[in-house]
């Protein structure tokens, strides 16, 4: 443990207005040590919160926190505004079942006005809050913090253009560390860079004419000079200028001497919406971070004076891992091939392509609408493009999918990481409704593999597929441990597969679920019932032969998968009630992930939560054999 | 018919290639009269497709279409094209049945290389034909024409900033007439009128040094004077320079004396990716369409002299005027009611409460994702927003629906016109899919009225519902003509009403199918079958009593829903599943929107296609009799 002792005088923001500016600079100090202590006990989001240690300290001392409203982009920066605003107590439980989300929340704490977890959405939430106060609603200023990747995104373009165009009192504080999640890509980024390369920070440009008064004398000098700088000619000034805003910066964002008079006299003089940028340094204050390449980005619980991490063991290797080898050695065969992220290259597992062919594959930047069009476009050209973007991102593209992808019938093809619950990023990272949102669009093939074996057929099978869009969703973390094929073969379209004969029971799962539901049938086996299980392998387009088939000759069908209702068990009844298959009777159960959302724990926690593990399924197996002992076979 | 002796003789665009500058002008003239006659008796996109007359020609007799791939954005301006294309002999078929689309679109010709509808997809379909040239496609240069409302929103900026980065040799024109749909709003608007506001037009920045030599001399000396106004400092460019672009314009799109020597010197020199900014009028050539508020952006037939349009009766109001109406009532009454639109304040009727209640409406612009999360801002902030997007356009904000309003449960309302069947606009802008996205949502009280009295008593049921968010999802057109309720009632959440009792079949109808579904028991009733008739309202929470109730008492249940499937048949289907309503048989029946996408016509032909007219529905239900006549009673 640290030594804190200003720290642990502080029970909230309050008490940080009450300290000299001396002392807020000690508290820093302190706080930043907290933050790596707990992190090393945890694991979490390191890097991007050792880089606001001072910005958080300053806008809860300047900023009257929780009316003024301070709203954290993404939200995984937020541990020393957790550790600020009362929740020091709770850290340890960061991220755990029953404790912190690593992200900020609503239902946490009053100091959270608008939680988040994806990006760029904190400038359109401050001016909802900004109308609301202008509304005579009771809430102060709004403030949002932003990253350098997440202020490029088309969203928070939006929320900025519409923003300066109401010219309402508001705070953006760009948090510019030149790093999201991988290193910075797009023209915006070389944008900021530029403004602050040419000279040492601390450069700025004043808010307003006699703005310099209220600033201490060393910092107006270099104001001046900033001025000019910065500004360019009269009428002509930074890209947030031309968008309505006043432009303040760049300062250091670690300096509390620079921090804090800049923050107490735009606070004091602000009229309309301004924009403050702060450069600082991604896992500041801690050398193993900052010489990290990721910056510590997500660690695991790690040793603080050597920055080691513990390692968890697994014997099989990732779904992503599995991805990124596939399409590796497809491209190597198949030169058409191209891969798209959107900010996520070592996520999704095409840094492994990327390293092999380097202009093959595009990292577009937090941009998911724009990667799914690229893609149709590239597809368009005869390119065979595979979008990798995570389940629940892939949301930010879904018009695209439909209007672009699905409407012109282009071949491509999705690569849906993180489907199903996905742990401690909880329910804001859980992809829970792709099968819902996929399946409903006329011409998609929609796959979900049961291993890994089974990801480098589908992907074979999807590289295939050239008549049009397909998808491949598969869940975060190790595959099964099942030998993996020199090479993927392509599947039957629209075929699924017995995994297991047993006669009296079928389960019919899609994805990653069957090796729960091998357990289950394990289980029921043991009490003398045999269950039929199959590989659905397709959500769409149906095994309709197979579905007949399971439910003609069992006593009951249950359909399973890691999604929402909506997906493939609604496809499956769809089908069924439309061809009559329903009309004689026919206990059928889909087993979807519940209609509430799922809060952080470990998956298989979660999937408990869910009431999905295979103790559930033997469960409802078991309560249909009880409500049917006449027709189904009693067991022993 | 207009005289048009040039355009007689254009078969396409090579024919245009052979003609030489003063030809192309007075072909332009002759495209422009073609245009209005072809409008005036199709009705369409009028305004916009004016505005391009000399874009059209200039394009296609500089570039070498088809093997250039020119990209349209939303592409209703593409009528000029279309006739130089080799369409002009379908013209008159424009957005009729087995007609050809109001809309580029693949499969009508190879001069469409990406279709359009929605708006802004243009630059990341363009790059990705570049991508495709640069890796060996047989492809030739990419150019996205763009007007400045669809370059303000997100996806266009996402865009811009990777082809920026990427730094391909590709175009994009903006077309630039200070109108979309609505008025032209936010900052970026702002800033492209500063760009050539204080001068008249035809300035102009060089593409590279040496660039005006390949330009005639009268345009020289004022492009000198323009690059150094525009650009300013060495170092600071406009904007789109600052996103990696060479920045070309502004010029007179108008001008063909002007547009075919930059172009022809643009395409020779470009390196990179090249911006060219052309002014335009909207309606340009033709007065009525000059001098209206909206430019003729839309229209139905008219009078070529005089412009007046021909007035399509109905006896009924539309549904988006009562929604106006209710909402702009509403808001009188309660001071926390704000709406959020996005560009569109009058097709989804918020202008009512605009002109009432200016400072509480508020048109993001083309912003769909930021005008969700806003809206949620508000919500958190206390007010009571009324998120007002078409159905197919909200597919551009869902990541924000889950993860800003869904997950945090703030209650937004939204008003979801033009879901199901549109007519004209065809398969782009159907709303098919929102009951599928919306209802596997956690939380989410999702209506769809009946009749336009029943869309008011919504409105009120979801201001009055504050614990979450709501849906309520609407037809395009004139409601069936009930009397209007002096005010809304709160329904009771989650509860449906039974319309007839029968007791024979039941049909279960959401939203607007109602009127067809009792055609349809008014069809059966003459043969003697009896049926109950009920109307769910409510997608979601189910009436699991009236579902209940329904699949006890009568022999077939039959769901209806303008929607894919996945929405709200399958949330029944589901529930009856699990609570084993399906277990003893019952004859259930889910008509939904095919499987398949449906061709533009009118939204009664449409609905023909999709096998959903209350002839459909009978035989449905007469087939189901013939298959159980042991069940179900004989008729006379």
């Amino acid at each position: 443990m640290s030594h804190t002792p200003l720290l642990d005088r502080v029970a909230g923001p309050a008490d940080l207005r009450q300290l000299s500016d001396s002392d807020l600079v000690r508290l820093a100090r302190e706080l930043r040590a907290e933050v790596i202590d707990i992190v090393s006990h945890t694991g979490g989001h390191l890097g991007s919160s050792l880089g606001v240690v001072e910005l958080t300290v300053a806008l809860h001392a300047v900023f009257n926190t929780p009316m003024d409203k301070l709203i954290w982009d993404v939200g995984h920066q937020c541990y020393p505004h957790k550790v600020l605003t009362g929740r020091r107590h709770r850290m340890r439980t960061l991220r755990q079942k029953d404790g912190l989300s690593g992200f900020t929340k609503r239902s946490e704490s009053v100091f959270d006005p608008f939680g988040a977890a994806h990006s760029s959405t904190s400038i359109s939430a401050a001016l909802g809050f900004s109308v609301g106060r202008d509304m005579g609603q009771p809430t102060g200023d709004a403030v949002a913090v932003i990253g350098d990747g997440s202020i490029s995104a088309g969203m928070a373009y939006e929320a900025l253009n519409n923003a300066g165009h109401e010219g309402r009192r508001m705070f953006v504080i760009l948090n510019d560390n030149e790093m999201s999640i991988a290193p910075p890509v797009g023209a915006m980024s070389t944008y900021l860079s530029n403004l602050y390369a040419s000279e040492p920070i601390a450069r700025m440009q004043s808010l307003a004419d006699g703005f310099e008064a209220t600033i201490p004398e060393p910092m107006r000098i270099g104001m001046r000079r900033a001025r000019q700088l910065v500004s360019g000619l009269p009428g002509s000034g930074t890209l947030f200028e031309e968008l309505g805003f006043e432009y303040v910066g760049p300062i250091d964002g670690h300096n509390l001497n620079q921090l804090l008079p800049v923050l107490r006299a735009t606070r004091a003089r602000a009229t309309g919406p301004v924009l403050l940028h702060c450069v600082t340094v991604k896992g500041k204050g801690y050398a193993p971070a900052e010489n990290s390449a990721d910056k510590y980005h997500g660690v695991s619980k790690f040793d603080v004076p050597s920055g080691a991490m513990s390692k968890s063991k697994s014997n099989a290797p990732s779904y992503t891992q599995v991805f990124g080898e596939t399409l590796t050695d497809e491209a190597a065969r198949d030169p058409s091939i191209v891969a798209v992220t959107a900010a996520m290259p070592a996520g999704t597992g095409v840094k492994t392509m990327a390293d092999r062919f380097p202009g093959r594959v595009f990292d577009v930047g937090i941009a998911e609408q724009h990667a799914v069009t690229f893609a149709a476009g590239m597809a368009a050209s005869g390119l065979k493009p595979v979008c990798a973007i995570y389940s629940t991102f892939l949301q930010r593209g879904y018009d695209q999918i439909v209007h672009d992808v699905a409407l012109q019938g282009l071949p491509v093809r999705f690569a849906i990481d993180r489907a199903g619950l996905v742990g401690a990023d909880g329910a804001t990272h859980a992809g829970a409704f792709d099968l819902s949102y996929l399946c409903n669009l006329p011409g998609f093939v929609v796959m979900a593999p049961s291993d890994e074996a089974e990801l480098r057929h589908m992907m074979a099978t999807a590289l295939a597929h050239d008549e049009g869009p397909s998808a491949v969703r598969f869940p975060r973390g190790a595959g099964v441990g099942v030998t993996l094929p020199e090479r993927g073969e392509v599947l039957p379209m629209g075929k699924g597969r017995i995994v297991r004969d047993g006669g009296d029971v079928a389960i019919l799962s899609l994805g990653a679920h069957l090796s729960e539901c091998e357990k289950a049938a394990d289980i029921l086996a043991q009490e003398g019932l045999k269950i039929t299980l199959a590989d659905a392998r397709f959500a769409k387009p149906l095994d309709t032969d197979l579905i007949a088939d399971l439910a003609a000759n069992h006593c009951a069908l249950i359909t399973v998968e890691q999604g929402a209702q909506g997906g493939f068990g609604a496809q499956v009844l769809h089908h069924l009630a439309n061809t009559g298959g329903l009309d004689g009777g026919l206990q059928i159960r889909t087993i979807t992930l519940p209609d509430r959302f799922i809060e952080q724990a470990t998956p298989d926690e979660m999937y408990e939560d869910a009431e999905m593990t295979a103790d559930n399924i033997a469960a409802i197996i078991r309560g249909l054999q009880r409500k049917a002992d006449n027709i189904l076979p009693l067991h022993a």
